[in-house]
Parts: C-alpha cells; sequence; structure tokens
C-alpha cells in the first residue's frame, strides 16, 4: 500500500484507485539464473517509475552468497530513494535485513511467514515462532524510530492458498497467523499465493476473512501467480473483495519451470491494461510500460518475457481510465 | 447453451453448473495452417466427451475452397451424434450452410453477425441486413421442422466489444441487432470478441444491457478470446454477470499471431480448472481432459498447445466442485 513516503515528498501526483506494485527487480530476479548488474537494475526502475509505476520492490536484503541476483540492494535503494513520488519497498527475511533496509532508507519492509508451517522450515529453517520473534524485533525497533524515518512494515502470509508439502492450511491457523503478525507490529497483512493455488472463489474467503479478524485497513494487498494461468481473474476476485494493491512482474519475470508460456508472477503489462480498461486508474502510461520491456530483453538475453498486451497493442480507439471519467463527466 | 438433445437422449449426466463450450475443433482448426484429419478430429471430440466435455462445436459448414481444414464436417457431425449426452454444435455462415448443418443432425447451430458492418462487409461480403435476411430463413426454415428434429438457434454477436477496423460499437447498435437476430427466429443471442478486446467490466455491462433488452433466457454464453491475457478474468466477470455457458478451445488451439505465449481462444483446461476450483461443476474430470492433449501434440506436431494447468498439475489435496459439496454436506 502506499505509504506516507510518497505522498511527503512533494511531487504532485494524480490519483490512483490501484496501486500496481512492481516486484520484478526483486521477485522476478531473484527466480531466474542470470545476473542483472545493479546498474540495468537502476535503469529499469527508474524507467518503470517514469512510467508511472508508483511503487517497487527494489530488492531484497540477504546474504549475496545466497542470492547473488539481488546483490547490491542498499545502493539500488538509495537510487531507487531519489525518484520522486516512489515508494521503494524491500523484502528482508528476517531482523538483521531489516536494519539494513532502515539503515539504506526503504519506505516499506516485508516480512515472509509462511502459513505452513512445514514450508517455512524447509525454506527459512525457522518454525512460525521463530519467525514471530523476527517480527517482534523489528516491530520493536520501526516503534523506536521518530515517525519521519519509520517504515510501512508489512507480514506477507505465504503459501495462503496451500502449500505443495502440507495441502490446504486451515483458516483458524492464517487467521492465528495474522493477528500474531499485527500484534508484534506489522502495519499490514498481505496473502501471497506463493504456490499459485489461489481461484477466485479462494481469494474472496480468504480476504474477507482475514478482514474481518483483523481489520479492513491491515489488508490492501496481494501476491499472486500465474501457475494455472488464473493470475488475473483472481487479481479481479480480490479487487471485488475491496483490495486496493496488486504485486506484478514486468514481463511477467520469474517464470515458472514448468512450460514455455507458464509464468510465475502475473505481468504487470497485462494488470495495467486490464485496470485501466475497466476505469480504474494506475498512473500508469500503458505505451511507456510496454517500452521498458526493452531494459529486460537488453540485459537479460534470452529470458523469455510473457504478456499479451505490449504484441496484441491497444484496442482501437482506447479509452485510459482518466479518459473514461473525463468522457462521462 | 446445453439444449434438449443432450437431456433427451437417455443419458443419466449428472448436473453442470456451467457448461463449457469446446470450440476447437472448429475454432481452433480453422485458425491454424495445419489439416488434422477427419479421423482424428473424431477421436479428439470422442476423448473430450470421454472427460465429460458437454458440448462441442465440432465444425462448420463452409466450402471446403474457404476452409479446408475443416472439410468433413457432416461427417463428424454424424459421429458426434452418436456419443451419448453431448449436444453436437456447429457454425454456419449462411442458410445454406444451415440446411447442411440440419441435414447432418446437429443439435445446436451458430450463425455470427458482426456488430461492426465495415467488418462484416470484409470477412462475410455481407452487410448486416443480407446477414439477418439469412437468419430469417434460416429461423423459418427450423420453425417448419418437428419440434424433436429442431435445433437450438443461436446468433453471435461478433466484435461485440470493439472492432480493430472501427473501434467500439455503440451499445444501441448492438441491442438493436440483438433484437433483429431475436425477431428473426434465433432462440438465443450469443456475445463474442473476436478481437480480444473485453474487459471485465465491458463484459458486465454487455451483459447486463442485453439481458435488459432480449430477456435474460436469450443471453446466456459468451465467446472470449486472451488475446491480451484478460480472458479467464473475463470469464469470471461473465460468470458474475450470471451467464452459464463459455467457450474455449483445448491447449488455447487457434493461438494468436502476434506473440508466443499468446492465445487467441481462452484455454479450455485452465477454465474447467477454474471453474472446479471454485466449486462450480462442469461435470469435467480434470486429469481425463488433460490427457487429451496428447491427440493434439500427436496430429498437429509443432503446433503450440497453451495452457498452465496441465503441467503444474492440480493442487495436493485439489477437491473437485462435487468433492466440495460433499464435504459441506
Amino acid at each position: 500500500m502506499a505509504d506516507n513516503h510518497s505522498a511527503n515528498n512533494g511531487v504532485d501526483s494524480s490519483p490512483v484507485d490501484i496501486l500496481v506494485s512492481e516486484v520484478g527487480p526483486r521477485d522476478g530476479l531473484q527466480s531466474i539464473i542470470p545476473i542483472m548488474p545493479v546498474a540495468a537494475r537502476k535503469a529499469w526502475i527508474s524507467a518503470e517509475a517514469a512510467a508511472g509505476v508508483r511503487e517497487i520492490e527494489v530488492g531484497s536484503f540477504v546474504p549475496a552468497k545466497i542470492l547473488p541476483q539481488l546483490e547490491g540492494t542498499a545502493e539500488i535503494v538509495a537510487h531507487a530513494c531519489s525518484i520522486p513520488g516512489l515508494t521503494v519497498a524491500v523484502l528482508v527475511p528476517n531482523a538483521r535485513g531489516a536494519r539494513d533496509a532502515i539503515a539504506a532508507g526503504a519506505h516499506k519492509i516485508t516480512i515472509p511467514l509462511s502459513v505452513s508451517e512445514t514450508h517455512s522450515l524447509r525454506n527459512l529453517r525457522r518454525t512460525h515462532e521463530q519467525v514471530l520473534a523476527e517480527v517482534a524485533e523489528i516491530g520493536a525497533e520501526i516503534r523506536a524510530l521518530s515517525p519521519v524515518k519509520r517504515p510501512h512494515f508489512e507480514g506477507s502470509l505465504s503459501t495462503a492458498f496451500g502449500c505443495t508439502l502440507e495441502g490446504a492450511i486451515p483458516d483458524a491457523q492464517i487467521l492465528r497467523l495474522a493477528e500474531a503478525l499485527m500484534e508484534r507490529g506489522c502495519d499490514e497483512v498481505g496473502i501471497a499465493d506463493t504456490t499459485g493455488y489461489a481461484d477466485p472463489a479462494a481469494v474472496k474467503h480468504l480476504v474477507r476473512i482475514l478482514r474481518d479478524t483483523v481489520g479492513e485497513a491491515a489488508v490492501q494487498g496481494i501476491h499472486l501467480h500465474n501457475t494455472r494461468g488464473l493470475g488475473l481473474a483472481n487479481v479481479l476476485a480480490a479487487l471485488d473483495a475491496g483490495l486496493t494493491t496488486v504485486d506484478s512482474s514486468l514481463g511477467g519475470l520469474g517464470g515458472c519451470p514448468f512450460a514455455p508460456g507458464a509464468s510465475g508472477n502475473i505481468v504487470t503489462e497485462d494488470l495495467a491494461f486490464m485496470l485501466e480498461a475497466m476505469g480504474l486508474r494506475t498512473g500508469i502510461d500503458l505505451e511507456k510500460l510496454f517500452a521498458v520491456r526493452e531494459i529486460l530483453k537488453q540485459h537479460l538475453p534470452g529470458e523469455p518475457l510473457y504478456g499479451f498486451s505490449p504484441d496484441a497493442g491497444l484496442p482501437l480507439g482506447f479509452a485510459t481510465a482518466d479518459e473514461k471519467r473525463k468522457e462521462a463527466a
């Protein structure tokens, strides 16, 4: 969710109805083998911000030996923070990463908590209680900061729609973990379909019970995958359920290992096209956004880029959400 | 929409909530260059019916010199009509094609009417009035048949969400053409997003105004494309608006000329997965449906097949719509 940092930098930005949060420079890059140089990552972030994207997850504070693709995140955060109007988000695995993120000046910090404990143990080698202890430590440190320096703090419920090891996770367990995140200092609880198991009915159900439990304001965003082709249908369900922030990746970067045409992340270009076509303002200039793909093509040669709208082009006579409002007025 | 033919053949078929209407053997095959032999097309239709698909558009009655890919449609209709429980649909361009379809024994006949007159002139070399005259002729002939031999007659509004030549078509023009189709003897008015211009808001709007004009019962089905990646999101909007029949193509056959990963038709496999995951009964056995792809791979070597679910597989612990009902009961 857009926080005060984007509103406080003096830029007169037009309002948006739905916040498209680009996660390609973090989630996309960490899922592929080639390493994109820091300078190219900066250029990508700048170009997407110039196309009107208001929030970008620019990296992750993890040791370079674990994720060499994301080395240089501090430098990239500093660069991104120099872009007016941009909310600079990062992922952190623990309190140490959060400290680095705060030092670098990130506006938003997300820590994942897998609702499947088996998945949490396999991926992070931590139990739920161990992750929650890190969350509490981060929460306390953030609260000790002066309000102007305080980043927005999100706990993200990963494998929220089921886990490849455990299958479906009981609602009661998800809700208990959401409450635990909020009690330990999170401002917001995110929902992440790590495994691509979500369907529109499940999205509506989970958003509803989470909002009933921790409040509407604390449940605003969702991170969906397109593993079974349902990515944008699930977005539509999330919008119907009242969410206002949707994660996506330029070119669907971070493809799925399964099949040609299969993509892990939902594609920013198609998402932004859908929202604007529906009359929902994103602040994004679609043609400018499509052009940013050139940076990926240049620096990640051979890496498949997904998305249909850039090649199909905009419909004849297409009106953006802003133009539709002006026509209707 | 499933018509009496599927209910009258004595097969005790379980109820479905949403009818998935497979159009690959017609729309898919006519959009690609390779020609699938008649025997392979019969095997495909049989295998999909055995997987639980209740309606298949098996061909089109057009001269073989125009569409050599669909030669042998009469023989294929006869084969498909021998499959218990299957509604056999065909496309016809005019009254002559409809006469052939009736003679072959088709259960459902669809004639397209492009709401863009420019598109109609370019594609069919006919004005709206000329197409409507054909519709009236077909309507009269169908009404002269005994009720047991009478096929379901659909007029399909193509380019309903805009045309690549004219752009958006005014609502009033679409509604006038829908009324004209019903007045000339159609049982139903279909909606077709020929150009892939639809978005969820536009789908809901068009379904609503069409139903207000010609009645709910006459507006049940939609044919969507995935040209800009919005196919399944548009399906979700159509379901929300009350539609009960959705066209799709196995493997998304009939790919779009634009880009790798771009597909013309929405993919039957992903559609059926989404519906079942949402608890909407399709009558389809997903694993059996996925296996039908082998027939396409064998007889259309090198032709790209789209869809994510067959490669990703079903989620761990996945419950079909029927299983969900039993759990809830």
